[in-house]
């Protein structure tokens, strides 16, 4: 009898054991090999751009193969705007501008009389149009600076928190793009470290990419207005934002970012406008294997479909080189089984 | 007969499972519990510094514990002159540009009869020191500019892989601090993202900076000269270094660049200068627990000994707010037991 118990709970022991190891096991295959899941970009119709992907992400971390690369220089670099989540009918940071001259006009009366407050305040976008990029100039000045950081990113978060999108009447953030969403994690579960490289404000981005993209502040590039240390009156230091544009990362700024803030060549680029065209030319000539792609907006219906005359997201010589020169270029309609979050 | 070989061969199986199980569990609980290595400091010795250390990252790891801080928000940042490397008799970069003058100085035959290139070639200090900013500012346009960044990269490889210092004859790069590599390490062990945030040229660092510290170039914050990108004759992009200051890392601008680099407040920061004091005071002022830390150059034997009056490295006001608020002063001499790596 008691042989035989203690065979029983020995052999209960070496049971929950097994069951014990096997779910550690599995856990273990599923952490080391998530890359050779049987359909990694479920958001992705099969077809070349797919397939370009998948080819070039196993080419290079295939570990003996001619063109692998070690983890630390797998840099992958992606446009925002127009890339990551839709930019029409207007740039979602120029919309965010806009509900900021509405919601500080009390406190400024004589924008009632005054552009191009006037006009935004108005809802007069032919005036506003003429006002050019002087007027821009001042309204970012007006909403971007004369504040603190902190202020500043308090007033991004509000704003992505509660404001919607005129045709989809979604948050902003919920107009990101599914397919892209699966090709940062993809990457990432790759070995990627995943960057930012966007003509929008580094400050507009940095409160709400790691939420959305799994991109921290530390990997978002962008464009910037001059700050300030400063020791307010009680002894604590701040950051001001000052009306003085720092840093414009668009078209032959962006490899200058790059340069900046990563320090190495990306392996891997993605964009969606002639802005971006010095990115992914600066990424091409690399040495060894390298990635680049062109989101083309062809679906007017489930988004927009936009390129060559477009005044947002313009994408003309970049199209013309992509396509000469075999860089993936995605078509929005054929490529992408859906655009946006489906929850 | 064949019962007890099946039981043989089951019992086998569940030998080798449960050895797989525990090899498996060892190896888990290894990489688990790193921080609870049982000297993870060894260079430095038992005193309040190192117990300052330790105590700051347990309270900040202790997953229930009331100062927990999250993975991502563990930036931990640090001066690299006088903080990570020796500083002295001249900051490393400065003994770099002496040096690259005098190998430009062939294909710069005018250099003989000009200053202040004459009195770099002419190792005549005084004449050289007479020539104050400006004359420092021309030496670092002819040797950091002109060039593209690979070329200035390169440059920069070559020099660290050959220059030795003048007292101790080793290369520059075996004059990091031994204690401050195992508070990296350890650092990184704990979950902490580390970053360097130096008065230094970014340029200068980043080639050399992960194979020596382990922080990899887009975690390395300094100062900068402004770049263009150029399409060369032949087609290809480069980017081009040209002799204009862009960015000062120094002193207000150092919380400054780790709002544009990092986008957000470490809560651990490091430095040995004046030049660090507004970065200690960002970090401080941030809420929660916070690790402010000062090295103090007190050992002439196995270092330097300086600090108030110092031209290079002067520690003044930040070692009287540190003292004051208590932030943790290393004493080089009391808190080291070595200075520089043994191997």
């Amino acid at each position: 009898m008691i042989d035989g118990k203690r065979r029983t709970i020995r052999r209960a022991a070496i049971a929950l054991t097994v069951i014990a190891t096997s779910i550690l096991s599995a856990s273990i295959l599923a952490a080391s090999f998530v890359w050779a899941q049987p359909n990694p970009l479920p958001s992705w119709n099969d077809g070349p751009a797919k397939q370009s992907i998948i080819d070039f992400v196993a080419r290079v971390t295939t570990q003996d193969g001619p063109d692998f690369v070690p983890g630390v220089e797998r840099i992958a670099v992606f446009d925002n705007d127009g890339t990551l989540w839709c930019e029409q009918p207007i740039y979602f940071q120029v919309a965010f501008a806009f509900d900021r001259v509405k919601a500080m006009a009390p406190e400024h009366p004589e924008w009632k009389g005054k552009q191009p407050f006037k006009a935004v305040l108005d809802k007069d976008m032919t005036t506003l149009a003429a006002t050019g990029e002087r007027g821009v100039l001042q309204i970012i000045a007006a909403t971007h600076a004369g504040m603190t950081t902190d202020a500043f990113s308090k007033s991004v978060s509000d704003w992505i928190g509660s404001a919607r999108h005129p045709r989809f009447n979604k948050p902003y953030t919920d107009l990101v793009y599914q397919p892209m969403l699966e090709l940062l994690a993809y990457l990432r579960e790759n070995g990627f470290k995943t960057f930012i490289v966007s003509g929008g404000g580094i400050e507009f981005m940095r409160p709400w990419t790691e939420r959305i993209y799994g991109i921290p502040p530390e990997q978002v590039v962008g464009s910037s207005g001059v700050v300030r240390f400063e020791v307010g009156p009680d002894g604590k230091p701040v950051l001001a934002k000052l009306a003085k544009v720092e840093f414009v990362d668009d078209g032959p700024g962006k490899p200058v970012g790059i340069n900046r803030f990563i320090g190495r060549r990306p392996i891997f680029a993605f964009g969606n406008s002639d802005g971006d065209l010095q990115m992914l030319q600066w990424t091409a000539a690399g040495r060894g294997v390298r990635f680049m792609g062109i989101v083309h907006h062809t679906d007017g219906t489930r988004e927009y479909e936009y390129d060559r005359k477009s005044p947002i997201g313009k994408l003309d010589k970049a199209l013309d080189e992509g396509t000469n020169k075999g860089w993936t270029i995605v078509d929005m309609k054929r490529d992408w089984r859906v655009v946006f979050p489906e929850n």
